[in-house]
């Protein structure tokens, strides 16, 4: 089984071998310069790391998927980016910040398409296998998109419709990514079934504690200020949660800080309080602990050696320790 | 054989049955409004009479890809939209004007992913036939609305840059439309691309029509008013041609007449008769002529008895006399 690290460089290979090399330069250049910002290539390391779980000869099968994945990964960036008006990535300028518009919709549009591209480039039996599940992710990462944006707009969204909302926005794309990979490594389908649920349950974790991180992270350790979502009255699960559970006075006094945008720190340390007051911090972790458990006792399903789950465990690992 | 009456009620029932019933409704709306606004629904269409053609008994084929199709078109209108900055269509407002310009980013993306849910559930053999051609053209679709924004600010368009253009805006679609759908009526795959050749010639021939009707033709039959495109000075084929020939003297004329937006009637006229004294109404004609008899050559390679194509013939007749 290859390291971790011959992997990722496999990656940043594949999508300097396969940049597309088409005209007019006006759509592909806003293509390159996104790709190029870089970023941790999460998902195309879950294809590769899928496929070595069941077989070392098969990462030639996993490139065209690696590289659909992380396409469209960028096709959703690009576009995400228009929709929630940011303007930095990464430190540098969104596409449509640089270029414009136009150009960042009709980019990301040609992004899907060239994602659908590099699948086809499977042999048959794997592309009837894997299109499926890529299509449905993509549907369901639109969905997920569009309940975030509503929810912004909606009262009494409830923690479960955001563990949905999560679901289809952020974890979906690392399921399929493992399942896909597995499937070019040869894993039965059940097994991919298992690597998805895996990989499911593991995404919805990972957004649970970057929730957690926001407003109670170690601001050294996390990397960024601390309090954002709670300055911008982010729907996570912390603020859900406590307008669930508070009575009515503390949520009276929680709707009075959501409109207050005149005193920022006040506002971190006062809601942060309210959180505390209403164990929301636990049940935050609690749900992370349950959606942890049920990626694991997927991963328990897949009968093979501990070896050949090491790679996965590792890149789990980094992930969390990213953020603490 | 059926009629053409016959198979336009097919596509219209298929929509209906096929409408997608998915959440949020915020993103699926919009997709349905867009569709309900009808339109001559050519492209789905031609899948039909193309499947039509090599078999009367092979229409349940058709109907995923005339709905991939069709999707696909209504996808690239709702982004074509937000481009051309455009607020009316068929009469109705556009989707980002009626709803905003996130809800036609996202379900512009939902509907362009749904088009290869339709495809996914073709038979296998025939999905990775058409797969790779829809994938294919849907890349040139964008490419071609790229260089379309792009000669708007660009000097010096070539008239053979503006067929490649609208080759990939206009044309292709409609050679794909007719290549997928013979494939599903079991046409060898030498005959689908006569097929397609033919479709993209037609399509270029109609674009040509377009653009000479705009300016010379007949306003009452024509059914829109003459001289839009002088007005707005779009870079048409006349235009192009117009430039292309003109000796110095000529040329200034004509530059500033564009540069004149105060007197929308007198620069009709004069534009008009610039083309005039140019020959520029024959150059487009010949042109339009050598498509149309290229598309006619391609359709003499089919070996069926006429009374196959007589459908095709027909859906062409009726798209030339829609705007003569």
């Amino acid at each position: 089984m290859r390291s971790l690290n011959d992997l990722q460089q496999h990656i940043e290979q594949w999508l300097t071998e396969n940049k597309l090399q088409r005209h007019p330069i006006s759509l592909y250049e806003p293509i390159h310069y996104l790709l190029a910002l870089g970023g941790k290539r999460i998902r195309p390391l879950l294809v590769a790391v899928g496929c070595e779980m069941f077989a070392n000869d098969q990462l030639a099968l996993a490139r065209p998927i690696a590289l659909a994945v992380e396409y469209f990964h960028n096709f959703s960036l690009m576009h995400d980016d228009i929709m929630d008006n940011a303007h930095q990535r990464r430190g540098k300028a969104t596409v449509h910040t640089r270029y414009n518009l136009n150009t960042a919709i009709l980019s990301g549009d040609a992004m899907l398409v060239h994602s659908y591209r590099f699948l086809e480039t499977l042999p048959s039996q794997l592309l009837l296998q894997v299109l499926p599940i890529f299509t449905q992710t993509a549907i369901e990462v639109c969905e997920g998109q569009q309940w975030d944006m509503q929810f912004e707009q909606q009262n009494n969204v409830s923690t479960e419709q955001y563990i949905d909302m999560i679901t289809g926005k952020t974890a979906v794309l690392l399921a399929a990514a493992l399942q896909m990979g597995a499937l070019a490594g040869g894993a039965s389908f059940a097994d991919s079934q298992h690597l998805y649920e895996f990989g499911k349950q593991i995404g919805i974790a990972f957004q649970l504690q970057d929730d957690i991180l926001d407003t109670f992270g170690d601001a050294e350790r996390f990397g960024k200020k601390i309090g954002g979502d709670i300055i911008q009255n982010k729907k996570t699960f912390l603020l859900l949660q406590a307008l669930q559970v508070a009575e009515e006075s503390k949520r009276q006094e929680l709707e009075q800080w959501l409109q207050n945008h005149q005193q920022p720190n006040e506002k971190i340390v006062a809601v942060t309080q309210i959180y505390r007051q209403l164990n929301v911090l636990e049940a935050a972790e609690a749900a992370l602990q349950q959606h942890h458990a049920q990626a694991f006792e997927h991963l328990d399903q897949i009968k093979l050696p501990d070896s050949n789950k090491a790679n996965l465990l590792a890149v789990v690992q980094q992930l969390e320790q990213r953020s603490h």
